[in-house]
């Protein structure tokens, strides 16, 4: 079972890592993070890097495409070379998949045209421009796409996808392997739960990054 | 605010990977990946590498430690050099605390005599050893230690902390930031919920993967 996460200048970490904790444990993996070459690749806060096993074209056969998201996707989805790649293997994948605003790349590589698709809740009206209907569902399965909400949701999203790739009892097992059994201390982990200050908050958190993402680009 | 997250050989990554998520989303954070050396670090299942920023030495007076788990755990419970790095940032921390089998580390410096501590599930014995008192409890507070249970809970255990530094309208609004609004698809996280066939299953794999580990060392 091969599976590759591309990682990118700017990844969100846990969009990636999440999943990968997760589709490492099925049984058989052979799990590759892959970049435009092999190497570091920092992450959107620049506090840390994660190391690029190999280029995309030397993984471009995997059953199980999971794809990041981080303010780095905005870049991506005018990148020929790695939108070439999401298509090519799309093609041969059992399960193309997506978490927070990897999901626009899917998207402008033409994947979502016409389907249901989500992405981070503050980047939902995207999807809408890429041809994609934006649904409020933490997970969302159209066919062998399925793409996740924000962040952490790429842990929920792979343990459906180990559930169907390997079974409901590998699933569990993997589930409890990490000891998901979330007690987060408090319920504002979506816009529909939080108080509007909060959300605030975050909109101009999120437009600061943005900002200085593009003065550094 | 200083916070140091010490990675290592066979370190899971997802322990790490959490708080950082999280605590990395505190106004002022300098967070920093440590390791023996600056450079890159496997982890558990050998299929990813992490990039140490600073040697341990170069970053020990860290407001807040995050002491990660993985089967790497082993050896630094008998390593005297990261032992006395964590005394020593123990002893001027605000904060010092662990995810998984990084709290066995803690122990093994000392930190958790008498003390209420958790762990992964399946090495909670191994606290015991060390003079804490092991409790289920997903994340188990004591004066400014701060130990939580398997994996994925360094998620909750970074969100309360990040509560305790900034307020909670911070904490909340990095839980909207990553959508950490968790669905998992079983109940199968903790060894009171899951079943004996898939409590089984994850012993059997667990102590191949100490084998291959130990064999490998």
């Amino acid at each position: 079972m091969k599976i590759a996460i591309p990682i990118f200048d700017r990844v969100t970490a846990l969009d990636a890592i999440g999943p990968y904790e997760v589709l490492s444990r099925l049984p058989g993996a052979e799990l590759k993070f892959v970049g435009f070459e092999a190497g570091p690749v920092k992450t959107d806060n620049r506090m840390l890097s994660l190391n690029a096993e190999v280029a995309l074209e030397d993984f471009a056969e995997p059953d199980i495409l999971v794809f990041p998201g981080g303010f780095g996707t905005r870049a991506l989805m005018k990148d020929e070379r790695m939108l070439d790649w999401v298509r090519h293997v799309h093609e041969r994948s059992d399960w193309t998949t997506s978490v927070c605003t990897g999901s626009l790349v899917l998207g402008a590589a033409g994947l979502l045209r016409g389907l249901e698709a989500t992405t981070h809740w503050a980047s939902l009206h995207v999807l809408e421009q890429l041809g994609a209907a934006p649904t409020k569902r933490r997970v969302v399965e159209q066919g062998k796409i399925v793409t996740a909400a924000g962040v952490s949701s790429g842990i929920d999203m792979a343990l459906r996808l180990a559930g169907h790739v390997a079974g409901d009892q590998v699933a569990q097992a993997i589930q409890l392997g990490i000891e998901y059994d979330p007690q987060p201390p408090y319920d504002s982990g979506s816009p529909d739960k939080a108080s509007p200050d909060v959300i605030a908050l975050v909109r101009r958190a999120e437009e600061a990054e943005a900002r200085g993402a593009a003065a550094a680009a």
